[in-house]
């Protein structure tokens, strides 16, 4: 049998009941406590910040390695994301605000620019599936280090 | 001035980079390292496996939440999230099977359906955002407690 290059992968995840509407979630071994409260309350984290710090972490990882490539002497990269979330059931983030904060060394607003634009139309799985339900805009800040 | 009911609510989450491609992600003071790497290795968590964690633990809690308000005898609920990647960029989802297993005593496979469907389009944030890109999938099995 042919083996198949374009196989898909499947990345498998779970949650289990732990009490209340606490959830203790496994990913590769990795525990990672749920809760339905708010603000750090709680057993746990609150579901869809997950899935906006996935988002995050995503994109951040795109950015890093896209300017690395483009050798910018990049010594450190905070994103933020900030998701608003509608009033009305399901209470979706309809806008998501994604800030990038670079510090380096003579880094070019250009290719930062153009990292961020790779990571959300092309590299970014994240980005491309929550930019279907909400509108992402990514911002930027360049601090040089002396 | 009046206060608007339907302000909305800002989640904030944010990454800070570590080393190599490993960020230090911050929900509300919980910190959760993530990484590019899969499997386990490496200093965290693959980004798009914390967004597919979101999405069970959202509908999980809205699983558990209906079951209780209708009166179900559940001692138990795990929650498994498959998701299966494209191979060309930004490697998406595009399907995800979601597998219910609820333990109890005489627990009705109609009302552990309602509670999904009710899950999938009205309550769970997670799945109406990550269902607008993915065909998202529920499947339960029902375990009687002696």
């Amino acid at each position: 049998m042919q083996t198949d290059d374009k196989a898909q992968e499947t990345d498998n995840v779970s949650v289990a009941l732990a009490d209340g509407m606490h959830f203790i979630g496994d990913i590769d071994g990795f525990r990672i406590d749920t809760d339905e409260n708010y603000g750090g309350a709680g057993s746990g984290l609150q579901p869809l910040r997950l899935v906006l710090l996935g988002l995050a972490a995503c994109t951040a990882m795109d950015v890093i390695s896209i300017l690395r490539k483009k050798r910018q002497r990049v010594s450190g990269l905070d994103v933020e994301a900030r998701g608003s979330r509608v009033y009305e059931h399901p209470k979706v983030y309809d806008a998501i605000e994604v800030i990038y904060r670079v510090r380096g060394k003579g880094v070019e607003p250009k290719a930062v620019e153009r990292a961020i634009e790779l990571s959300e139309t092309r590299y970014c799985p994240a980005m491309a599936m929550v930019g279907k339900a909400a509108g992402i805009n990514g911002q930027y800040e360049i601090e040089e280090v002396v």
